[in-house]
C-alpha cells in the first residue's frame, strides 16, 4: 500500500518513548514514578462526573452531539469569558466546543488554502502537534528557534516583514509547553501587530494558563478589537479532565469560527452531550481552578528546592506544572534522563520537544503529594 | 483569510437542510415528526449507561485514554468477531477503536499519499461523509453511478482495468444508506477479486449490517484471507448509541491498522474510557442487536404497508432503519418531501444524498413506536 510520506516518516510520538521505558523498568519490578506525561494523576474535578451521572440517570438515551457543541456548552464558555476577561461573545458564530484542544490543534490548518506555499510557525521546543499536523497535511512549517538568551520565545525581532508574509499560522503557546515560559503583554502586543499588518492568525494554545503563579498570564481574549487570534482553551489541565476530551474553540473572527464548524461537522469532531454536561460543570465554576493551582504551587516548591539544592538550574517554574532545567555536571538531555532512571525517576529529554531543548529535561509534577515528596527525596538522593 | 477551497464551496450537509426545516416548522407550533436523521430515539442499550456509571462512581479520576483504544475494549471486539465471524484477530495490531465511524471514514484517507492522482470510489448516492473527506482533503474521487436496475449497487463490469489502477479506495456500505440495498456474497467476492487484482482497499462502512431482517448480510469480516479490506463498525446503530461515540476499525493488515494508529495518534482521537467501558458492554452482548433488530422489523412493516397501500414504490427495506421510494405521481424528490411536510412529516428528499437520488425519498423509522403508527396514520392521509 501506497502510505503517505508523513506515515512513511513513521516518528514516534515523543511521550511515546518515555512512556516505553517507563513499562519496561515497571516489568522488571521496579518502582517506578512516571513524570513524563502531563497528565494530572491528582482527582478530577468533582462536579464533571457527578453531572455526567445525572445525565444519564436521567435520560435514557443519548443522541448524536451538535458538532459545534451544545448550545448550554457555549453559553457557559461564553460565561466564563465574560467573567474572566470581560469579553463579549456571541456562543453561536464566536465559539465552537472541541473533543480536547488536541484534536482542535491538529485539525484547524484545514481551513486554509495551503497552495501558495505559505507556513506554519511555531517554536523549535514544542507541543509535537502542531509538527505532526503540518506534516500529515503537507503544509509547510517554520521552527522558530527557542533560546534560553531569549527566555525559550521566539525572537521576533529576527524575522523579516517577508518572513512574515509567508506565515498563515503562528502557534502561541504560553505558558509555554514545556519550559513553561511566558509571553509577556508586550510580546503579545508586539505580535498581534504583526499578526495584523502580515495578515496570519496567532493560534493561542492557553491550555495551561490558570496554572501560574505569579501575575496573571496574558491571553489574547484581552484583546477586544483583533480578528487575526483564535484561542483554544482546554479543561484538561484546569480542570484536572484529561480523560474527559473537552475544550473550547474562541474567535471574534466569525468567518474564521464558520469556516472550522464547516470542517468540523463532516470529521465528526462532536463531543458525546454527556461529556459537554461535564464541561458545562467545570466552566460554570471558578473556584476549583484557583485550589489546583495553590496545589501545584506547593509541589512545584517541593520539587523546585531539592532540584535547585543538587545543583541544576531550573528554568521559569512560573507557570504550568512542568520544570524545565539543566545542569553543569550533565550536559546531555539523555544524561540527565538516565540520571533520573537510577533513581526510579521518568522524566522527559528536553529533545524529545526538538533540537533546542538539548541539554535540557522536563518534569511534571501533576501527581499527588506523597509521590511529590518521594520526587523530591529521590532527587535528593541523586549522585551527580 | 484564504480558506481552503472545500471551506469556500460552503456546501451544506444534506441533512442540515432537513433540520432546519423541521425546527422552522416545529417554531410554528406545528405537530413534526422528524423521520430524516437515523439517529435512534428510542432508549440506548441499558448496558452502557450503567458501565459509564459504574466506572465514574469507581474512579475519581479519569486520564488520557489510548488513542488506539484501551486493551480490554479491543479485545471485546475481537472476542465479538470471533464469535460472529470465527475470525481470529489480534487486538493490538488488527483493531482500532474510534470516536463512532464517521471520523473514522473522514480521517482514513490521510494514511495514504494521493500525489499520484489515484482516487476514492463511492456510489453517486452515499453517506455523504466520503465525499467531504476526499474534498477536504483534495483527494481525487469517482462517483459510481447508483441505479434502480443495478439494485442501487455500483456496476462494477462498467469499469475497465485502467479505472480499476486509479482506484485506491473503494467505498463499500452494505446495507446501504440510504437505499437499503445489500452487496450479495458474490458481488462482494467480485469486487475482493478486483481489489486484489487491482491493489486498492475495500472499505467497508457496515454500520447498518446487524439490522437486516432476512439472510445474514455478508460482511467482509467472512474473508479471513485478504489483506485488501477495512471494516468499520458502529456501536450507534446496533446499540443505539449514536450519542456515545464509539466504533471499531479492523483489518488483517497490520501494516494499515498501524498506519492509520499513527495518523490518529497526534489528531486526538482517542474516546474517554468511559465511553470504552460502554463500548465493552454493548460488543459483549449479543441479545441486544437481535431484540433492536426485531423491534425494526415491525416498524418497517407498519410504515411499508402505509407507503405500498398509496402507491409508493418502496425499493429493497430488508435492511436498515430506511425506506427509499418513489411514487409514479410525484416525480421529483422535491415534490415527495412536499407532500410529506402537508402532513407535518419530515423526511429527506433522495437527491439530498447525489443527483441518482432524483425522485427518491428516505425515511427513517428508528422512532418510538407509538410514533411510528402516527407516522403510518398520516401516511395513509396524504392526498396524491
Amino acid at each position: 500500500m501506497n502510505f503517505s510520506k508523513y506515515v512513511k516518516s513513521k516518528k514516534l510520538y515523543s511521550l511515546a518513548v518515555c512512556k516505553h521505558k517507563a513499562n519496561e523498568l515497571k516489568a522488571q519490578g521496579r518502582d517506578i514514578i512516571s513524570l513524563y506525561i502531563g497528565d494530572p494523576k491528582e482527582d478530577t474535578f468533582e462536579g464533571s462526573p457527578k453531572a455526567v451521572i445525572s445525565y444519564l440517570e436521567n435520560n435514557s438515551r443519548v443522541n448524536y452531539p451538535l458538532s459545534r457543541g451544545q448550545g448550554n456548552l457555549l453559553s457557559a464558555v461564553a460565561d466564563w469569558a465574560k467573567r474572566t476577561y470581560e469579553i463579549d461573545l456571541d456562543p453561536k458564530t464566536q465559539i465552537i466546543s472541541c473533543n480536547g484542544t488536541k484534536e482542535a490543534v491538529f485539525h484547524l490548518p484545514l481551513v486554509f488554502d495551503w497552495s501558495d506555499g505559505s507556513e506554519i510557525f511555531f517554536g523549535s521546543i514544542a507541543y509535537p502537534v502542531y509538527k505532526a499536523s503540518a506534516e500529515a497535511f503537507g503544509i509547510n512549517y517554520r521552527e522558530l528557534p527557542l533560546k534560553a538568551e531569549n527566555n525559550f520565545l521566539p525572537d521576533l525581532d529576527s524575522l523579516s516583514p517577508s518572513d512574515w508574509d509567508k506565515c498563515r499560522m503562528f502557534w502561541l503557546n504560553s505558558p509555554h509547553n514545556p519550559t513553561s515560559a511566558i509571553a509577556s503583554r508586550q510580546y503579545i502586543e508586539k505580535l498581534l501587530a504583526l499578526a495584523e499588518k502580515h495578515d496570519f492568525l496567532i493560534c493561542s494554545d492557553e491550555c495551561y494558563l490558570e496554572i501560574a503563579y505569579g501575575e496573571k498570564v496574558t491571553s489574547l481574549l484581552e484583546f477586544h478589537n483583533s480578528k487575526n487570534w483564535i484561542v483554544l482553551r482546554s479543561l484538561s489541565k484546569r480542570s484536572r479532565m484529561t480523560g474527559y476530551r473537552s475544550g473550547a474553540v474562541i474567535s471574534l473572527n466569525k468567518e474564521l469560527i464558520a469556516a472550522f464548524a464547516f470542517i468540523r461537522a463532516p470529521a465528526g469532531l462532536g463531543s458525546p452531550v454527556f461529556v459537554q454536561e461535564a464541561a458545562i460543570a467545570a466552566w460554570s465554576d471558578d473556584e476549583h481552578p484557583n485550589v489546583f493551582r495553590d496545589d501545584y504551587k506547593q509541589k512545584r516548591d517541593i520539587i523546585k528546592a531539592a532540584l535547585e539544592a543538587k545543583g541544576f538550574y531550573v528554568f521559569g517554574g512560573e507557570a504550568t506544572f512542568y520544570l524545565w532545567f539543566s545542569h553543569e555536571k550533565l550536559p546531555s538531555s539523555k544524561a540527565i534522563f538516565e540520571k533520573f532512571l537510577e533513581k526510579d525517576l521518568v522524566i522527559t529529554p528536553g529533545d524529545a520537544f526538538g533540537d533546542d531543548g538539548k541539554g535540557y529535561a522536563r518534569l511534571v509534577y501533576c501527581v499527588g503529594e506523597e509521590l511529590c515528596k518521594q520526587t523530591a527525596s529521590r532527587i535528593m538522593e541523586l549522585e551527580i
